[in-house]
């Protein structure tokens, strides 16, 4: 791990940009690990269910090690500021849920410009940000590895759970196209 | 950007650790940059569509800066090594298709250790590792903001176009519960 830039300019670099959002995700992160009492996750040992795929998804990323293609990244699409973050080594879990009153108000009055927003979000009280409660969670599979077959129409590589039949040959999902009667 | 860290060295510190999976990933966003002509996407400047989540997609994220949280990573689930890597500003885009045959059997056959193998897949031909294809990509929608409500149930603030009703009230997808009769 590089120890030269501080974790939200890691973020920042992820991300591509600084954005208010980042620093949303910024602060969900540093709680969850906080409140578990974890370090990033090398592996699988954290797991991450997000509930938006919106800028802060990023900061998770980056700071918890739950990421997309790890598999330890489950992304629901609730629409909601809602993060649950769990260590498999002993189960705990928590749910964080961003605030949506109070501090989004006083910020909104605040007329600030982006950066002035960010470092409001950053800055701001813990209780006054969100709400963390322990969960019991289920705790998804780990993620698996499948052998591969050629798809008998275009002839790339698919893992076999993702094969489908189509003239009695094994084919990739686009090759095998659509049926279905809009029911 | 930090200058003074390898692009391998960045995927691998976001991934968390190294493996032949991630050494993919790596090879298909250099090739896909070096192909398109272009940088890291700072914003939504690039699309990646992924057919896979393995741990190649993290190598993708990092190089391209096409992420889960900016919207710009689209994710379909056909179990495929086939990532499609787009430019919004000229429409250009590139489908890159990770061989399956060759290279793989010869990995097999070398029977190295898994730092030969990542080291093996760094430094094969390009032609070896894959095919590139120029096409016409139907680049999808920018990522759109939407207005806040609150659940009437639990109370959480949901995206408007997340949102569902329950006794004439708009509440979350996990509130609203599921009605379906399994058709």
């Amino acid at each position: 791990m590089d120890r030269t830039r501080t974790p939200w300019e890691r973020c920042v670099e992820f991300h591509g940009h600084e954005c208010p959002g980042l620093a949303v995700g910024y602060r969900v992160a540093q709680i969850a690990l906080k409140e578990l009492g974890v370090e990033r996750a090398q592996d699988e040992e954290l797991v991450a269910i997000v509930e938006n795929d919106a800028c802060g998804v990023d900061a998770i990323q980056v700071l918890t090690g739950c990421t997309l293609g790890k598999g330890n990244l489950l992304y629901r699409d609730y629409g909601k500021q809602v993060y649950t973050i769990g260590n498999r080594k002993n189960r705990e879990a928590i749910r964080i849920v961003v605030k949506s009153v109070g501090w989004r108000q006083e910020l909104e009055k605040l007329g600030l410009d982006r950066e002035g927003r960010i470092r409001f979000i950053l800055e701001l009280q813990e209780d006054d940000f969100c709400t963390v409660q322990k969960i019991p969670l289920e705790f998804p599979e780990r993620a698996r590895i499948y052998k591969s077959w050629t798809c008998a129409e275009c002839g790339e590589s698919v893992m076999e759970a993702r094969l489908r039949v189509k003239d009695g040959q094994f084919v990739c999902i686009p090759c095998a196209g659509e049926y279905n009667r809009g029911w």
